[in-house]
């Protein structure tokens, strides 16, 4: 059941990286590659920095077949359409996002590192991927760190499963329940528009 | 006679580093930086994905020489010529591209990963010198996504070698069939201004 | 006294991530996702490199703690005052280059790498955080490879060092010196406005 939810969030990534892929004028190429770069980077810098080796992604068949479908299906969608629904894409991704960043989490307190490593390692999990679309787009700065609550949200859904699961919550329950709350947060951004002040207005 | 076509392609991998680094205004320290990043950035995120420790380039006093002399003679003749003739950089990035990208996917099949995962690390490994010239340098997008049929080219080499290697074909040939072929199909863009389709125009 | 040394730097560091984002127009997320990245990025580069695991800075509490504490700390000056004195942040990230390029240094030997190997990867240490400052904020291209002598004074101090070392100094005084060398050059270059001249000048 986590690993369905897993794999769904991988494949929101990689409709992302298409899509951004499709914004920058790339060809079909570059589509695939930011497919594969937004889906698993954030993973594969969080078990570097673990030392978890090998990679999942280099023994793991089902995971590049799912983004890879997912990529040409979205490559298809986008030439018989133009366009992708902007808010289901929002949606997916920040499913995505929650499922991630809560499973970064627990790689990281399985490894015994420190509370704020354990917080800082699943934020990296959830938006490297986010970063690294940004970056090879040309697109700056990062969504990411300029007004969404994108990190923050993730940080507060990793803050909420550090502890639920520090204090014993079961462990389905725990998944579900800071998963959730990251979702509900970045939702409420998306439909409400919500923003943190920019530092620059907190200084007015 | 393969390690010499290696070095080969390191040294262009350096003279396109510092070629950009002359392009966007940067003084000689620059063109040093981009010069060792473009040459050894792809094998070493493709030695830390595989976890192969210590990295290649550490111990290795001759690659490292080669790359510095490579940097330092471009930079005297870009100070006597104030250009270097585009074509010809080309051809022996492309050469490099080659070498590199088919050693890449070798490398990948001695840590049996799997096939896709292959293709991946083969690519990278080709690519990733290009991707970090471009960003060190802000242009944006890099051209491997934007229109040059670069990575795509990488794929089809690292397709090929796999494809023969799994076959059964001796060593020296699979590298020399694979590795030709990747060169050919970058040549062929290069002098016949070949493009895939974008992602956008497929949409019209 | 090495490592209050080295605190100080990664707190120069984690202050100048802040005003990066203050200026980039991000929000306190942002700033802080900054400071961290700022902080930490060169010493998690070097030591995927050198494959030093675990991280120093996962089961490191004060490390982390003085991170937060100075970027939350240069938040709150900013919201009063709206700026930073320029020239004071430049020294203190003068002090945290000096360090924490001699500190990559020293890791680089006690790794037994080439002597080529451990300028690269003491340069890497140091100047990494700069870089992945200004990629996350969109300048380009990072100050350190278009025009200052950040590098090349990182260059300089780190072969110092390897220098002493090699010598023999004892081991306070070759950090001090080497590192204060460092300092110097770096200083000289923010307050008398020096330059290496530019690759493509030297071409007219």
């Amino acid at each position: 059941m986590l690993h369905a939810l897993y794999l769904l969030g991988i494949a929101a990534f990689a409709a992302s990286g298409v899509l951004a892929a499709h914004r920058a004028g790339m060809d079909p190429f570059g589509g695939l590659v930011l497919a594969f770069a937004a889906a698993i980077s954030g993973g594969t810098l969080r078990d570097l920095v673990l030392g978890r080796h090998p990679l999942y992604w280099t023994h793991d068949w089902l995971l590049l077949t799912v983004i890879a479908s997912v990529a040409v299906e979205t490559m298809l969608h986008l030439r018989r359409r133009r366009t992708l629904p902007r808010r289901t894409l929002m949606v997916v991704d920040a499913v995505g996002l929650a499922v991630v960043t809560v499973i970064g989490a627990r790689a990281a307190i399985d490894a015994h590192v420190t509370s704020v490593a354990v917080l800082i390692l699943a934020v990296l999990t959830g938006v490297t991927g986010e970063v690294v679309r940004h970056v090879l787009c040309g697109e700056f700065p990062p969504l990411l760190l300029h007004e969404e609550v994108y990190a923050t949200a993730a940080l507060a859904g990793a803050a909420a499963y550090l502890a639920l699961h520090t204090a014993g919550v079961p462990d389905t329950a725990d998944i579900a329940v800071s998963a959730g709350l990251l979702f509900a947060l970045r939702m409420a951004t998306v439909f409400r528009d919500h923003h943190l002040p920019r530092l620059r207005h907190l200084a007015d």
